[in-house]
């Protein structure tokens, strides 16, 4: 490969998440990061961090996951990171959009916003992403022109009281990645979707929480860290053993 | 119950599917109807159709399945049928878009159409059933306060090539399906979620298809008229022994 | 059809749990009644009692589920109903073995008699029972030769702390009903898979319990009555739209 | 940890497939190995190709997967590496007995051989596993006490026309690790659960295929190594993240 490898990552919310701890992994591994969310001021702090360690970094802030906002990110990408030096190899759909409330009280709103963050986004990027992977050529180690991974939850596989919108959400990008997995399998494009099971240490997790037991206790969250090194380890997967799914949950975790 | 019961359909297509067949279904067992769908003059040709049979019914065409125009028609929907003299003890959505391209071809339209009719849509169809069953009493022999039926296809358990886009949609469906079982079932509120998985015989399946001997060969295709008896058996069901999902498909289906 | 039908249950228990209950609903739809079952005082009494209510039936106590000893039954079945004037048209395989331990309890006998319960007395019953359909004619009204069901349980699609060996067992029953079910659907013959998901009222599960509020409580335990009504659904499900696999829980099950 | 770490795997088949690529990946991880399997020749061979690349290995023939079988076999192995220098820190059942054929020509041998291969041996080879797995220590890293691993097969998700033997064995095989992880995972034992859904690059699957193109196609088969690969990276999981399920498939499989 004499182009550098892209890895874009959409849905980095305060930083600290999966998200961020992904851009670091796939910075380490070598890969040019672009960076798509909503919180300016968040992303510049993670570009300037990832910069800091000597990554080559960009940020993209949105106004919204709508496919125009989509859109224009990439159009930015593609300038930023031009297909004579670069090319996306790999891809990451970490948004999310938790609602959590008793049905009845599950608003218009809460569920056009779990569904632009869930669907309406995750179509958007994922056209951008199968699009540039196209255009590469098939890696020699992996056997792949790129992997687009997905980023899901309990509520993919599970809807529950106090869930319905965000298990709507969720089914539904479990769909898309099975579908994309299927379709584009056959030109060496890998498509996975994790599980996760259980709750993450973020920096958010944490204030809302308050819970320092909890922190501390390896058996029952999720590290950022770990769930990175599953998307590596699915990136390095070679071509004739891929997986599209797996689920991750902390040792402890009653399920 | 002194009331009488009323069954709320959403999604009637141009006729002579599984909303019409549902909706004779109920009229037979002594529920007035109430037909909410898109196409004006094909819902007052069914209005026609049940009233000729005898049965207490109206029709109120929306728009689209955006939650305000979901709204509007309840409103309609308990002016006609006020709650004095009737109870909604029945609703089904059966609303769907389906839509099978490559997934490079799917618009953004495409993906905001499937996402009304899946999501946006029975989200507030599901709110106003709901708050009307939390009305009624518990009938005595099903232990009721009502049912909420959803028609879901083999898209709802799998993605696929060309799929993406309707999966999606029906994946979410499935999952608020579930939701809502679980949240409501201890207010001894019913909802159920059927998995059609193959061709159901309806007039517009039979000038896409042009194939008479797929219409003749009973092995092959599903009866709108023994969907609907599986939702009447769903709807009889008491209180001790409550079918979430079920499957149906054709004798001679592959899977 | 000219000849009788006749309705084959294997697993009656104690007597007074699904079996028996299915056995009198099939008996009240016409069909005369094979009961197989270990326990020959209950199925003396069951027999006894069905026949005071006007059926046709007959008990064949076996040992054990191995399948040599259902290839017996059979034959016992055969000669007492006759093919030229009966047809075996109806079968459950309601047998089960729970066991409730944790796994380093479970003992090499334990995990014999789960085996021979859900899997090796499946398959003798399910090969005994296919083949006598397929002498049948296909019936006009349902479009089968035959029905045969599973009566499966939560631990068929859930495995967990406890169930190790019950949930191997009934994991296989469940993936034998679909491969047969997806192997002579084409035949028409109808395979179906119940998950039982909740406490049956049973006099043994009263005994065990003794607690009666819970009995009392129609929305906490499934009635055996209304599995079996739930049998009777899908043996009368025309053709064109079969059902696999339905659940069946208590209107305030926690799942 | 000052003992030596052993990898125990059962089910080697003729070498060369997934158990032997398996001893291999764990011996260069530093593993000695204890390898158990049925063809005495085979397993030998195996042996010494292992010990020709420095690993400690020792082989342990045994008759069947009947489970006195198993624990004579772990007798020898607790012999050989006894527990003052050795600990057990995984082990692979991998053992499989695939039964392809129309449900009425599978023979009661079939179901007793798919039986015991996929649950009589499964119980038995987990009980001396976790038994061994509650005498160690948790690893600082992974913060494991040791991970216990199970092949499992398309079938063990969906049955099948020509499957019911096999796809009952191996949906068996999964309640059995689904089970153990729920109930092992807080004393931070590691179960997991590989689904590979595809045909593996194997000795026996070339000389049965007599397919070079299908052997060169790395897009359509499974290397065994890359199957092993996984297994390394799960046993290199951290007690944050677990994954209990995988699937694995070539990037060109249909499914």
């Amino acid at each position: 490969m004499s182009s550098k490898p892209v890895f874009v990552v959409a849905g980095l919310g305060a930083g600290g998440g999966t998200g961020a701890a992904s851009a670091r992994a796939f910075a380490k591994e070598g890969y040019s990061v672009a960076l798509i969310g909503r919180r300016e001021n968040e992303l510049k702090a993670l570009e300037d961090d990832l910069k800091g360690s000597g990554a080559e970094v960009a940020s993209f802030a949105i106004p919204s996951y709508a496919h125009a906002d989509i859109a224009s990110a990439f159009g930015q990408i593609h300038s930023r990171f031009p297909s004579n030096s670069h090319s996306i190899r790999a891809a990451l759909y970490n948004t999310s959009h938790g609602v959590w409330k008793p049905f009845l009280d599950v608003t218009p709103e809460d569920v056009q916003s779990v569904t632009q963050a869930n669907i309406e986004g995750s179509f958007a990027f994922s056209h951008h992403v199968i699009k540039a992977f196209k255009e590469n050529s098939i890696d020699e180690v992996t056997g792949k022109r790129g992997i687009l991974l997905f980023t899901g939850a309990t509520a993919s596989i599970r809807g529950n009281v106090t869930t319905s919108a965000f298990a709507a959400g969720k089914f539904a990008l479990r769909a898309l990645s099975q579908s994309l997995a299927k379709e584009f399998g056959k030109e060496n494009i890998h498509v996975a979707h994790s599980i996760i099971d259980g709750g993450i240490l973020t920096p958010l997790s944490k204030s809302r929480r308050n819970n320092p037991e909890w922190e501390q206790n390896q058996d029952a969250r999720l590290n950022p860290e770990s769930i990175a090194a599953s998307y590596i380890y699915l990136a390095k997967q070679d071509r004739s053993s891929w997986t599209w799914e797996l689920d991750l949950r902390p040792a402890h975790e009653k399920w």
